[in-house]
C-alpha cells in the first residue's frame, strides 16, 4: 500500500483536530461586564489554544518528515497510525480542560498531568511508527540505509523523556507545566527549522526518474 | 471516473466524524468537587469514545482496501458510498447516546441498541460495496480475476451477522455490548494485521508501467 | 489553474458540512423519561438529517461530475466555486432549523422557506458554475464540444425552477415541503444512477496517452 | 519538500474554519416569539458569517496562487504556514465576538477591534510566506524570475496597511468596521477577478515536459 491515503486521512485529522482548539476559546455573552475584562480573564483558554496548535504543527511537519521517508506502509503501520490520531484528537479535550482548571487549586495539578500524558502518549506513537519502520526495512525508502536510520531511533525517541519530565513538573505548578510545554514546542520548532536538511527534489511518479538527493 | 475524490471525501468523512467522538468526553467545569473522581466516574466515555474511534479506524482501513482493489467508479457505487458516509457520520452520535446512558437502567438496552444497529448499518453498507463492485467486474482492477473476487464476498460479509448478534446482546446488558464491540475491533485489527497481505508496488500513475504484485 | 486544490477545497468542505449535520441530532440527557419515546418523538431531526445528507452528497456527486469536463479554472470560476460552498456550510443551519420548527405552527413556514431558499441558491450557484465554463470554453476539457456543452444548460438548470416550487410548498405545510425535498433527492439519484454515462478511462498524468472516452 | 501535503493540511484547516463559523449563526428554540422576528434580530451573525466566508475564500484562493509560484517547502516556510494557519483557525471565534457584541455599545468596539486584528495578522502571515519565498529563490518555481517575484512584495504586502486602518475603524463605528471589511473582501474579489492572469497549462508530473505558459 502506498502512502498517499494515509497522508490525506492523517491530514484530515490533524487539520480538524487543530480547527477544533478553537472551541476551547469562548466569550460570555453580552451582560456579564466588560468584554475586554472578560477577554483577559481568560488568557489561560488563549495560552493553551497557542501552545496546542503549535504542537499539532510540530507533530504534522514531523508526520510529514516521518513518511517523506516510509514509502510503503503495512496493516501494522496503519494501525499505529490510528494509535497516534487517537492521541491527536484527544488533545482538543486536553487542551480544554487544562486551559479551565489552570488556576483551580489542586484540580489543576490534575488537567496538567492529563494534557502531559497526552503528549507523552503522542510522543510514544510517534516513536512506534518509527521503530517499526526501521526494523521492517522493506518499508522504507530504497535510497535510505535501513542501519542509518535505525541509528537515528534513540535520538528520534529522546522526546518521550522530556514529556515524561512535564507529567512531574505538572504535580508542581499547572502553570509552569504550560509554560514548559510552550518551551518544548518553541525548542522543536527552532531546532527543526536549524538542521540542515537534505534537499529532495520534487518527486515525481515517473519511474525510472530517480529521486534526487542533494 | 477514478476513484480519487471518492477516497478524497470519504477520508475528510472518516476524518471528521472520528475527531468530533473528542466532543463526547465532556468534564464538568471547576466548582463541581474533584476533577479525578469526575473524570473517573465518566469512564464510559473514555471507553465508548476508544472503541469507536478503533471502529472508524479499520472501516477507513477496510475502505482503503477495497478501494485499491476497485479501479473505477460509476453513479451507483457513489451512492452506495454516500449510505456508507450517512451511517459513519451517525456513529458520533451513537457513541454519545450509549456513553451517556450506560449506566441507566432500561434505557441503557436501548442506547446499546442504537448503537448496535449503527455498526451493523456500517458493515451492511460495506458489504453492499463490495457485492456491486465484484458483480461488475469491468470497475475492479484489470489484475483481479472476477470469480476469485466473487468468492470472497461470504468471508467479507460474515462480519453483519456478527454485529445482528450484538443487537441482542444490547438487550442483555448495554456494558457488555460495549464490551463486546472492542473485542470485535481487536479481533479485527489482529486478524487484518496477521493476515497474509500480497504486497503491490507502489502505484505509478504512468500506463505502461505495470503494477507489480508480489 | 488546475482543478486539483479546487476539489480538494471543495471535498473538505462538503465533508464537514455532511458530517456537521449530526449535531441537528440530540437526545436529552438520561432522566428526562423514557429514551425510547425521546428519541421517537425527534423523528423530524433524524428525517431531516437524512434529506439533508442526501442533497450534500449529490450536490458533492454532480459537482465531481461537473469538475471532470472542466479542465482549467479562472478567478472567477474560483469565486463562483466559493460562493458554493458558502451555501452549502448553511445547510446544517438551515436543517436544524427545519427540524427544530417542523411542528410549531405559523413558524414551521418560516424554518421550512429557509430551507428551501437554501436549496434554491445551492441550485442557482451549481447553475452559474456550469454556465461560466461553457460559455468558456477554453476551460473546458478538449475532448467536450463546447456546442454540445452549451446545450445541456436548459436542463442543468432545470432544477432551479423545482426549487423555487418548494419555497411555495413551504407556506402551505412544512412537513410536506421536507418530504418534496427527500421525493426530489431520491428523484436525482434514480435518475443518476439509471442514466447513461460515457465511461472514462483513468485518467493518466502523462501527456501523449490521449484520454479515452467509449 | 514538496507542496502537496502541505496544501492538504492548509485546505482542510481552510474547509474546517469555513464551515465552523455556521456555528456563530444560531436561532432560539421554539417558544421565544415569531421565527422570522429572531433571524432579522440576527442579522449581524449572518453578515459577520458572510463576510468571514468571504474573506476565508479570498485567502484560500492567494494561498492557492502563492503555492502555485513556489514548487519546494523547508522547514521555516512549514512553520510560517503553520503561523498562517493559527491565525485562519482563530476567525470563527472572532467572527463569534463582532457578532454577538455588534450592538453592544462600548464592548462592540472591542469585538470589531478583535475582529480588526486577526485579519492583520493574517495579511501579515501571507506577507511574511511570501517574503521569504522571494529571498529564497531555489523554492520559487523554475519558471519564475527572483529579481521580478520581489519586486511583487510591495503590493502584495499593502494590504496589511489597509487591515491596520480598520483596526482604526473598529473603536469609531463596530457596524462601519464590519462594512470596511466587506468592502475590502469584495475590492479583492473584483481585483482578482479582473487582473490578466497568466494561464498556465494542467502541471503535468512527468518531466521533461516543460510546463507552458501563455
Amino acid at each position: 500500500m502506498t502512502t498517499v491515503r494515509l497522508a490525506g486521512f492523517s491530514d484530515g485529522v490533524f487539520a480538524v483536530a487543530a480547527t477544533l482548539l478553537v472551541f476551547n476559546i469562548a466569550a460570555p455573552p453580552p451582560g456579564h461586564g466588560p468584554l475586554w475584562d472578560a477577554l483577559r480573564y481568560r488568557w489561560p483558554s488563549f495560552a493553551a489554544y497557542v501552545v496546542s496548535f503549535l504542537i499539532i504543527g510540530i507533530i504534522w511537519v514531523n508526520h510529514h518528515g516521518l513518511f517523506q521517508q516510509i514509502a510503503r506502509v503495512d496493516r501494522p503501520l496503519l494501525f499505529l497510525n490510528v494509535f497516534l490520531l487517537l492521541v491527536v484528537v484527544f488533545i482538543p479535550f486536553a487542551t480544554r480542560l487544562l486551559s479551565e482548571y489552570l488556576q483551580s487549586g489542586p484540580d489543576s495539578h490534575v488537567a496538567a498531568a492529563v494534557y502531559s500524558t497526552t503528549m507523552l502518549l503522542m510522543a510514544v506513537a510517534m516513536s512506534l511508527i518509527w521503530a517499526y519502520a526501521v526494523y521492517h526495512p522493506d518499508l522504507l525508502e530504497d535510497r535510505l540505509d535501513p542501519k542509518a536510520a535505525r541509528s537515528t531511533l534513540p535520538r528520534f525517541s529522546s522526546g518521550t523523556l522530556v514529556y515524561v519530565g512535564t507529567i512531574a513538573v505538572a504535580f508542581v505548578n499547572a502553570t509552569l507545566c504550560l509554560a514548559v510545554h510552550a518551551l518544548i514546542a518553541l525548542y522543536y520548532v527552532f531546532d527543526q527549522v536549524s538542521r540542515e536538511q537534505p534537499r529532495i527534489e520534487p518527486v515525481d511518479d515517473c519511474p525510472g526518474n530517480p529521486v534526487k538527493v542533494d
